[in-house]
């Protein structure tokens, strides 16, 4: 879902470039790990600068959520193949680890994910993260059922149900073996083509 | 799925009362705002006691995952009720908060499991439980295609949607409110019916 090229392809300015160094010191050393200092390791700059706009390390993570997240809401687009087809993407994109730093990413955000029980800030990101693709799904299978191409009770739903399975995925990653990932997706699949298509 | 009652019913000795304070101390206070001293708080005795048999307070929630895992492991019988009236207890245990306290364990269980990113000791405990939970889920399942009341491809793949589900809500309750989550369950059920049921 989350693609790094996508948000660092065209680095503008310092503070992108201190987010970039953000990204990839969090995939190195997840969130209980990381501190500014290894941040400033990945910063071609001098580090007073980080200090000079981030007052610790939350503050730092919370940016890099918020800017993947804007960058998120500008660019996806809605899809041009037709939802029939594109809903096996979403499958695929759910189940699929796609890049080696992925992994890495995933688990830290699952991390982060487990500050929102105490942390406001952690807590309105993902919460908007998670209404956002929701939207987007929502949008997708509603496409499918006005085309005649799905038939469910309320693509809300619907929709819900694989923003549930998307996180559970995620989250299982951090202990499952891909054989378990891999049957959960089969039975999803069966899911899709048994509840989801007319 | 965890019912605390069935773990501290029957306090037997001071491991039992110490993991009990550390239970209800990682309820109110979270993994990350947890220390040794605020368990000592829910502890009758001399927190130097605490002190005596443990290092940290990783080295009490591993020992309070071991226990109740261990009691997972005893006490949970093959359900009497027939499989196509357990599923339905199964689906509302997935997704229903029962008890006060359920739901602050299960956010605090959340940031446990990240832990298992840079822990091996909490992704083994993970681990475990997850293959303990999907090996029974697989057992009721197989009853139900046996009984002839079920229908699917293969009981582990559905079992592994169930515990990728599971998960899935347990994660999402850290942010998302009850109607999405009430949301995921209708189309859940509809999978349940229309997916398992013959």
């Amino acid at each position: 879902m989350i693609d790094e090229a996508t948000f660092f392809g065209e680095i503008s300015g310092t503070r992108e470039e201190i987010l970039e160094a953000t990204y990839y010191a969090l995939c190195e050393h997840g969130y209980a790990g990381l501190t500014v200092g290894k941040i400033g390791n990945y910063f071609d700059k001098s580090q007073s600068l980080i200090y000079h706009h981030y007052d610790d390390k939350d503050g730092l993570l919370l940016d890099l959520l918020e800017y993947m997240l804007e960058q998120l809401e500008r660019q996806v687009p809605f899809p041009e193949e037709p939802p029939e087809d594109y809903i096996d993407v979403v499958v695929d994109e759910i189940f699929d680890e796609t890049g080696s730093q992925d992994g890495a990413f995933t688990q830290a955000v699952i991390e982060l994910r487990a500050q929102s029980a105490h942390n406001e800030e952690y807590h309105e990101l993902f919460r908007r993260s998670d209404d956002f693709v929701r939207k987007q799904l929502t949008q997708i299978i509603r496409a499918g059922v006005d085309k005649g191409v799905f038939d469910v009770d309320d693509p809300k739903e619907s929709a819900a149900l694989f923003q549930t399975v998307l996180i559970g995925v995620q989250t299982e990653r951090l202990t499952a073996d891909t054989k378990t990932i891999a049957e959960s997706k089969a039975e999803f699949r069966r899911y899709v083509d048994t509840c989801l298509r007319s």
